[in-house]
């Protein structure tokens, strides 16, 4: 497995890997759920590309980017015990050099949800993942579907764009009681970790509704915001019960609808969502 | 020579080229200034790439979209003398599909001169350049100096972006008596012209001052108005003696300085420039 730093180095380094390529871009502080991508990756490419960059550009101001878990030398064992070939861990100064001015924009799909939580936020994820595709230039991209939305916002920019590259999402992975795994987990004391798995218990409550007939938009995100509500130590921000490509609420519900939430435990924001099938 | 049309078609015939690949954007009807474009990407290249694409988003409204000129057989024609390897010509409907909604937005050169006077049309360009570099995937791209702004523009999109793409700015073409080598010089009457040389002059008129030891910005615009005054059949809209990469007015001007206008000849509006050394 190769480390490489600076873009001119692993723009070299791309050109020597056999194709087809598949690229995992991460935050680093990895969990199963990224080794899960990385699996995925290897099974469908000639060659595994991780990058590692906590992009500045996708935080908002009082988010969480100074104190982002980060363990560089971790990351890297977990990697190669994967079987990543090429690791690119960019710098920020490289990748946002004095006078940047630069963004893409995908500007209908991202402004519902996290979107109106987080303002800019999903203009710093479409800007880095184009400036990582661009300089990776992969023939395949894994993305969980733990973020539901990013993915749908990378599926339309990826179109949108005209690159030559298959988006694979790969289901989320949950630990043994249902909390969805996330590097923000760690943030997470002994009792707000138990509090946490009301997430996934909202998702599959309103799942059950579901499958019993329930076709309500409205009857479903009751059912979420009933259940978060029994949980003490959460607090909802939102849940949606919404189309999965466009991300537009639903009155009527059908298969392949998106369930979602931002629940608070404490001062730590957990995101969850389930696909009704 | 092959001619492709569709994306899917473009990335399959992209994988077999031999590299490097150079790259040669433009919207048709071809001049020998694109065909310079090609002439130069063929001794810097082992496969050349063009397209063609009159590309709707750098239009504004009230502009000559409808009305640009075209003659692809021409155009091939000329291209298959000149050497190209493969020539795209993409449909409106597969670069823009319904839905479309991702733009590419270079926020800073894109302000002044053209971008003043044109409002969208540099988020236009840079938009459909990037989806041709995505899907060309380029190795060298070559562009003219004639739209010094958008060479500059261009650069900063392919630094920012970090595309693998040595960007090549090929010196302007020229009539004998100076007129830039334009597509729009089509709409021109013999009067105009005649007339349109006035660019020409008044650019040289200021490089004569600038070599003759002004170095104040404002008299070397001044040098520009004065000579496109002379011809009644000119009518200014801009004149700028600026610094070429962040194309900000100078006061004080020195080697490299970029001077520009854009002068209407009835309603044809033509574009010009001149780096001072």
């Amino acid at each position: 497995m190769k480390v490489v730093e600076s873009l001119e180095v692993l723009w070299q380094t791309r050109k020597g890997l056999p194709g087809p390529v598949g690229f995992v871009p991460t935050m680093g502080y990895l969990h199963q759920g990224h080794l899960q991508l990385v699996r995925q990756a290897k099974k469908q490419s000639a060659s595994v590309v991780v990058s590692i960059f906590v992009n500045p550009t996708q935080f908002g101001p009082g988010e969480d980017l100074a104190s982002y878990p980060r363990d560089l030398s971790r990351d890297l064992t977990l990697l190669k015990t994967t079987g990543a070939d090429l690791v690119w861990t960019p710098t920020s100064e490289e990748m946002y050099p004095e006078g940047f001015q630069t963004w893409v924009e995908t500007t209908q799909v991202t402004q519902p949800l996290e979107g109106s939580y987080r303002p800019g936020h999903f203009r710093g994820v479409t800007t880095i993942v184009a400036k990582l595709f661009n300089a990776v230039q992969p023939d395949l991209a894994f993305f969980g579907q733990k973020d539901a939305q990013q993915a749908a916002v990378i599926q339309q920019m990826t179109r949108d764009l005209s690159y030559p590259i298959k988006i694979v999402i790969v289901p989320t992975m949950r630990e043994g009681d249902g909390l969805a795994l996330s590097s923000r987990n760690i943030y997470l004391n002994q009792e707000q970790r138990a509090a946490a798995t009301v997430l996934y218990r909202a998702l599959r409550a309103a799942e059950s509704a579901y499958l019993d007939g329930e076709r309500s938009g409205a009857a479903l995100r009751s059912v979420m915001i009933e259940t978060i509500k029994t949980e003490p130590l959460a607090e909802v921000q939102y849940v949606s019960c919404a189309d999965r490509v466009s991300l537009q609420e639903l009155d009527r519900v059908t298969d392949g609808a998106l369930l979602s939430m931002v629940v608070y435990l404490g001062k730590t924001r957990l995101i969850d969502n389930w696909i009704l099938e």
